[in-house]
């Protein structure tokens, strides 16, 4: 929204002196009450200020921002969210390594049948074991991932912004997106998607293109 | 910006009808071309709505998110990036991997004397380095690095929404931010910071902080 140089005129007023009738915003601009009714009810319908009887007006912090928080919040997992990439148990290090480059991710999830996580493996933890002295296709990825429950999971229906936060918080690069299932009584969770930097980077990205 | 619902139904009316008359929308809403002039000025002068004289008038396309474009484009690369991580061009492989392990980061650069800009290595780069059977301390990093000129830079003035776009584009992970200078008459690049796919998820979470 433009503001013109009046209404921008009254925001200020109102910031430094606020509460503040309309008339002693009028005093201050040297003009009538009447002229500038139009501006404060924009103003005030806007969201930038909000009125109250007998007291005057208020500036209200971030006006413009809440309408970015809307958006903000209306971004989710399911909308950017990319296709995870797995490997079992029984794999070597040496094939996660393979499958890493195979098909360029940061991240790789471990699973056993159905899909079900039970372990996660980063690029650092795979950059770890190759630094050792053993034979990387002896080396079974169970051995070196991060296994359930220590690892952090997400949901196709989260807001983009809390996980964004999340993996901020917890310093990881990647996080399952997943489905809580039960199977023979047990609850599990069911591999269906992965959430990564790259993935909150392209959401960033994304709120300039559309508004193209 | 919050609509009242008569505004919300005048938007809806020239969404589907417009370019429309004032009085036309007044006829649809039952209600005279007067009581609607406040809520046309409002929307107008929003943003959401254009008026074009003896036309009428017209929907703006994401009149809200105009003002997200407008935050955005505020965000440069200095306020969000990070201090960059060097080796020196003599430095092995085994020791670029024990530096990227310590300051826990996912891309170093490598630099000669006065921190002029000569390569980088990413986490992939020294990846698949060590998956070689080569002795990682014998290698020097500049067999590995990827070299000027081929490196992509940016500077600190830089939007974050550009260099976010340049991530994902041409699918890296972190890029030098740089200063030109003038060295015994060579144009060089002296590197003054990081930036990564983390701070642009952290400036995407900062979004949202803003507005708490």
């Amino acid at each position: 929204m433009e503001l013109n140089e009046r209404q921008e005129k009254i925001l200020t007023i109102v910031k430094e002196n606020g509460p503040i009738t309309g008339e002693q915003i009028a005093e201050q601009l040297s003009l009538t009450r009447a002229t500038l009714r139009p501006d404060l009810a924009i103003l005030t319908m806007s969201g930038f200020l909000e009125a109250r009887p007998r007291v005057g007006y208020f500036y209200v912090e971030n006006a413009q921002k809440r309408v970015l928080n809307d958006e903000l919040k209306k971004m989710t997992v399911k909308e950017f969210q990319s296709i995870p990439v797995v490997v079992k148990e029984s794999s070597s290090v040496y094939d996660a390594i393979v499958t890493m480059f195979l098909e360029d991710v940061g991240t790789l999830f471990v699973v056993r049948e159905n899909s079900i996580l039970t372990g996660v493996l980063s690029r650092k933890d795979l950059l770890r074991a190759s630094m050792g002295n053993q034979d990387l296709s002896q080396v079974p990825v169970n051995v070196i991932m991060t296994r359930m429950p220590n690892i952090t999971m997400c949901g196709q229906d989260d807001a983009l912004i809390e996980v964004a936060n999340t993996l901020i918080q917890k310093q990881i690069d990647g996080l399952p997106v997943v489905k809580q299932v039960s199977v023979n009584g047990e609850e599990v969770f069911e591999v269906t998607g992965r959430m990564t930097k790259t993935n909150i980077t392209k959401a960033f990205v994304s709120l300039a293109q559309e508004n193209e």
